[in-house]
């Protein structure tokens, strides 16, 4: 196969990041902890055409490592391609692609694919926190002229979804035919179900939850651990030396292991040694599982900013969406969406029960909700890689949103 | 309740840890690896009394973290308690006892319990490689008199289950009546049973395996990773100087998380706020189960060295019973112990589809082997916690071998 990059079929083309500022001095944000932020940059890319009467915009929302770059090949040649986000799976270099430089999402979204270019505006934002180009604890503090560092304000998912509302009106969007997401893109997807019920017309939360188990706190708080013991850390006020590269390393090696199932890890590595017919009896690289991680780990570090890593996964963290409702039943109550949940057979950092009482709660709401327990080995990465069956749901759900209307 | 320390009922009672030193120049041993190292000691103690024709002789294997003190009261202040290796489950401090100096098995080791001190003569070594008395990393290089550090060559369970061997001579017994662990103790207790058939009667491996998975390494390595990326670690030649507490705490709050199942997780934490309302939207404690890691991450470095934990780790990685032998049904062909096999239903480090392969091998062979998965919430740690149902397993299971011998 030999494919230009630019003519790759349905492919969403190059594409550019764009940015958005609002919330200047005097007119700052209000956060869920109380505190005021402003400026705030949002950066973003949009595929497809918003139509005539702005009914086909779609809004997809990135997990934990993901950015604005979800689709199509970035000119900027600094987006997080799904191989760097996850696992990468089975869409190994078959062509003469530059896989790093596709978006996160790239084989969901695109012509005739699952969130159809042809069809729907998709637009994909970095979230408010992070390191991508919107604003975040590496961003400018004006008020000092140097970093955030720590003295960034701790934001939630709900701070998140209010800062994309204002890009979505800025967008000139006044509804939404939907938003979609999986991790931590579904548990967003929810949140604005909930905090803008006339604004989403349909919501398609993909291997998420309404709220994190302890078991996930304890993944994220070991990683935020790894980090802020490393002495370069220094208290998160590190830009301009050394960064903690070993914690982020560290968080990011525990983050890989619970996207991977046990059966994948075990299909694509298992005890298989690296490079080496025996033991090496030393404390090299041995297995090819260990030599994996240590990459990925690794490769991270230059993407990602270990303060924006803490600020995610407590957003993660704090996420309940019965907060404040007192119960996720009537957290739902209000919502205005039809659903498409959709879950992994072999996902245990999001396992199919929570997603089970998501359905669970809007039933009992009265609520028009979708679920399928999608048969997959490749654990919570399969929102990034199981592209066929996810394209043959997504797409008639989201034709019969639209000639529903 | 209130009981005295030294007639606590069930106490093996309050207990001495010996020393016994072997393989002394020019007389080392023979290493896996294919290095030779001498002298080694092994820290162990022992509970009840060996009898007239020293048939009622047990071996207890500990797991990672480990130590000699298996049951009872430590004189030396200095033991491993169950609280302090596993999760501590429910065993809670209801009485005067000062359950930190309690041996990690003291629920399944004194008069009257599985492994019942009125009848059976329980021995317990440190494993080779470890911090707690035997020789290891930490331990004086002869040839330098300086802390052999990464000079310390890295062992195998084989090379532990052979310098156990040596201490079994010792004490004078030819044939055990039983060997038996959790976790690595299991995977000792099987490595005996191939290494030295005629020696071994019975064998109770609990919530093991023939081989880790590659999940398992990828957990190992990761903590590892932690410890090797502390700056502090200094090649692992920190001794005299700032031990790399951090890298050994985060590893260890990994193993934790892995020891424990989501389930019990949600029920022993949930999404419970530690001593706070609200959120602190700040990066110190928020939630029950982060400061219990953090707890526990802390408490583990007071007691164990970190280059131990990475030579442990690494046997344990290296582990497979099939290594030499081709098959596991070839390695187990000429074993001559009956076996009892436990698993347990939440565990995923040890899952149950690991003991069963174990048992299918076995009846390929031929052997007696009867294996019970049991039922509990506790994941992992569950051979720690579920005494009443391994004891009643146990207990006909021994008094049956020794019946028939």
């Amino acid at each position: 196969m030999s494919t230009h990059l630019n003519s790759r079929p349905g492919s969403a083309g190059i594409t550019q990041t764009k940015y958005y500022t609002f919330a200047s001095p005097p007119n700052e944000v209000l956060l869920d902890s109380g505190e005021r932020l402003g400026p705030i940059t949002l950066a973003y890319e949009t595929y497809g055409q918003l139509n005539a009467d702005r009914s086909n915009a779609i809004l997809a929302l990135h997990a934990l490592s993901g950015d604005a770059h979800a689709a199509g090949i970035s000119a900027d040649d600094n987006g997080v391609s799904a191989i760097e986000m996850g696992m990468g799976g089975d869409t190994g270099p078959q062509d003469n692609v530059d896989y790093r430089r596709l978006g996160w999402w790239d084989n969901m979204i695109g012509p005739g694919k699952a969130f159809d270019t042809g069809k729907y505006f998709i637009i994909c934002s970095n979230v408010l926190g992070g390191c991508r180009g919107s604003t975040g604890p590496s961003s400018t503090n004006p008020a000092t002229g140097r970093p955030y560092g720590l003295s960034f304000p701790v934001v939630t998912v709900g701070d998140m979804v209010r800062a994309q509302r204002h890009l979505i009106e800025h967008l000139g969007i006044r509804r939404l035919l939907a938003v979609s997401g999986g991790s931590m893109g579904g548990q967003q997807a929810l949140a604005w179900t909930v905090a803008y019920p006339e604004m989403v017309r349909a919501c398609i939360p993909i291997a998420s939850s309404a709220r994190l188990s302890a078991q996930g706190i304890a993944f994220n708080e070991v990683g935020r651990q790894a980090i802020m013991r490393d002495p370069n850390w220094r208290g998160g006020d590190y830009y301009g030396s050394e960064p903690p590269r070993g914690g982020l390393a560290v968080a990011r090696m525990i983050g890989h292991i619970t996207y991977l199932s046990e059966e994948s890890m075990h299909q694509k590595f298992g005890r298989r040694l690296r490079q080496k017919e025996r033991f090496g009896f030393d404390f090299s690289t041995d297995f090819e599982v260990e030599s994996y991680l240590r990459h990925q780990g690794e490769s991270f570090t230059q993407r990602f900013d270990a303060n924006s890593y803490l600020y995610i996964t407590k957003a993660i963290d704090y996420f309940d969406l019965a907060n404040g409702h007192g119960s996720l039943v009537k957290a739902l109550s209000g919502v205005q969406a039809r659903f498409l949940l959709m879950s992994f057979s072999s996902d245990w950092l999001y396992p199919s029960s929570q997603s089970k009482e998501i359905v669970r709660a809007l039933k009992i709401c009265g609520k028009d909700v979708s679920y399928c327990e999608i048969k997959s080995s490749y654990g919570h990465d399969a929102f990034l890689l199981e592209a066929a069956i996810q394209t043959d749901l997504i797409s008639s759900f989201l034709a019969h949103t639209l000639a529903n209307g």
